[in-house]
């Protein structure tokens, strides 16, 4: 206890070992749940992912109908939080707010259950909260969700109240796998310290919702769009690069702190992207977002030619959803759509083998004050 | 990055430079903000707490005024949480939920605020959200707040509908006070999580309700009030202790991870309990929790010789709130009404100098699987 070199970052501390995901940063590689991101992430539902992060495995054909049903008799909300979320969308609050207020109020009109239940009912009711808001903010009403549709299929048929395309199934269950899990990172930490205490599945998603909200974690993907939409009618990549760097801006969707080469999640966005766009005879756009990202990486290098910069997640993650017509305001609410599955694998995870998760801080305030009441102040 | 030793609880390890608190277990000290707790607690109101938490110094006469004037302006809640507590309480929810849902709603009706905003309008709002929905569990309409009231006094009278006694206001500011802050516990932890990405003071605050709710961190006075009555009716406080530990049960109520002597917080509320206890002339009580304190620290020395347990602050807690007047069921919820004004002076901290908080996690799972498709499980 007398060591006072202070970590703010916790970089390089292991809190915990995992079987749900491995990154390695420099070769470019996630694994989840054993598999190549690669693979599970163009194979799978959404409730494929689900069933591995929480079981370990991928599941047979009677446990995925089993888990199916379970998720979509646990998507409705109440009314009173529908009131709540309608009230957020009429004062404009960001999605990521409402997101934490549904998720917050998702235990009413539930019964107390296991804690793979809380798992299961959160899970199930975040596209639920974050359609109802994207409905109430155009001021339209929700559209109910439908049993009969997957979780992926259902949250698009209710953001726009139209029965989506496979293609467009298929390019959401991607980014859902996609974007499930990627270690301890700040929201599923949160989510973690939360039950350490021993406290509820419930409240480790609502606490992680805010913790995604930050833009230092779930904030970037918004941005990205807006930089798509500008070079796309300008129709002069190399320009704008080249005039956000001589800013002495950053460029958005470059660069990530643990991966060194290509983040491999781009890779899979990229081709989901790709395979959607193509499928839905709409490519002029995302030729736009290539040239983009060709012309950008070629630039940085020139720029920092010791750090080799590539495309992150957030920057397919922005072409990928607008083109499922996913619209900006709810894409790091979608983020959490996804990662809400792998908080609460690692919030089952941490309650396995548990222990309060108490760090220390060094006292470097004021000592030996002494009362002086409020009058001789 | 190469070490793979799991710290779980992260102990030992230090993650922040603190002005706000420090403790000092092994002599049993704890300071706020410079002021040891015994002179804090006892002499300031709440709001003087906050000030200094918040600021680093006691307000003058007119800061004072100021603070009290926008906390008591910012106490109101809106009608869509005010429904969704009501629905909470009738389906008897635990208090801790009510917080957290009233918590993540709480900017529902306020305007876009800086992060100081944020801090008084969750320390504001949290005594009113707890009332509410204790009224409603009774069935009762929620009272209103009054600005005219200071923090502690309205808490009281929201709950109980009658304007509370100068011994009971002063009673529950000592105990606010006492409680506000301790070091980076795990609820407070979690708040500076939240922040470290840059997201804002709610969800920060409704974070660490989640972590406070942890029986494992906020949970145990109510069940140390049940002892107390159990001890009460049968007036054997010897005979319940011996019969605890002949069970192999733990005694509720002594015993602290950090201190290694008397809680410092124990002795405050003791004092504070007992000057409670005789200025309402109810002291048959408050004598039967005084004789169980004096013979469970006889019976624990001879049953444990090597480790001397005394009482901690949960013990004096029971004891206090249960003479204010302040149901059992809300006790958790009333520390965190307390605590927040810590978690946002430790988000404020974050903030003057931040940097994400992400641990890593050491990998033992599955490797180089293969995708099956699921009818070939």
């Amino acid at each position: 206890m007398s060591d006072n070199t202070t970590n703010q970052g916790l970089e390089g501390i292991t809190v915990a070992e995992t079987r749900i995901s491995d990154i390695d940063g420099e070769s470019g590689e996630l694994v989840i749940g054993g598999y190549p991101i690669e693979e599970l992430a163009t194979n799978a539902t959404y409730e494929e992912s689900i069933f591995l992060l929480l079981n370990g495995r991928l599941p047979t054909d009677r446990e995925l109908a089993n888990l199916r049903a379970k998720l979509a008799a646990r998507r409705e909300i109440s009314d009173e939080v529908r009131a709540v979320l309608r009230r957020a969308a009429e004062e404009e609050k960001p999605a990521m707010d409402a997101l934490r207020m549904g998720a917050a109020t998702a235990t009413i009109g539930t019964e107390d259950g296991t804690p793979q239940d809380d798992a299961q009912r959160v899970i199930a009711a975040f596209p639920t909260i974050v359609a109802a808001y994207w409905r109430y903010r155009q001021g339209k009403k929700p559209v109910a969700p439908r049993e009969d549709l997957g979780h992926a299929a259902n949250y698009l048929y209710m953001l726009s109240g139209e029965e989506p395309t496979d293609a467009a199934i298929r390019g959401l269950e991607t980014y859902l796998n996609t974007v499930v899990d990627h270690g301890v990172n700040a929201s599923t930490f949160t989510a973690r310290v939360v039950v350490s205490t021993e406290s509820d599945l419930v409240s480790a998603a609502t606490a992680a919702v805010g913790t995604l909200k930050g833009p230092l974690h779930g904030g970037a993907p918004g941005p990205v769009l807006d930089m798509f939409k500008e070079v796309h009618e300008s129709g002069e990549p190399e320009g704008y690069v080249r005039e956000t760097l001589e800013r002495g801006e950053r460029l958005m969707g470059f660069g990530h702190r643990v991966y060194r080469v290509r983040d491999p999640r781009a890779a899979v966005l990229s081709t989901a992207a790709e395979r959607f766009y193509e499928a839905s005879s709409n490519t002029e756009f995302f030729e736009t977002v290539q040239d983009l990202e060709e012309c950008a990486v070629d630039i940085l290098a020139e720029h920092k030619p010791d750090r080799r910069l590539e495309t992150n997640v957030e920057f397919y993650t922005a072409a990928l959803l607008h083109g499922l017509g996913i619209p900006k305001d709810v894409f790091t609410a979608t983020f959490g759509v996804s990662r809400v599955g792998g908080w609460m694998a690692h919030c089952l995870e941490q309650l396995e083998n548990n222990r309060v998760i108490r760090p220390r801080a060094h006292y470097v305030g004021a000592t030996g004050r002494t009362w002086t009441p409020v009058g001789e102040r």
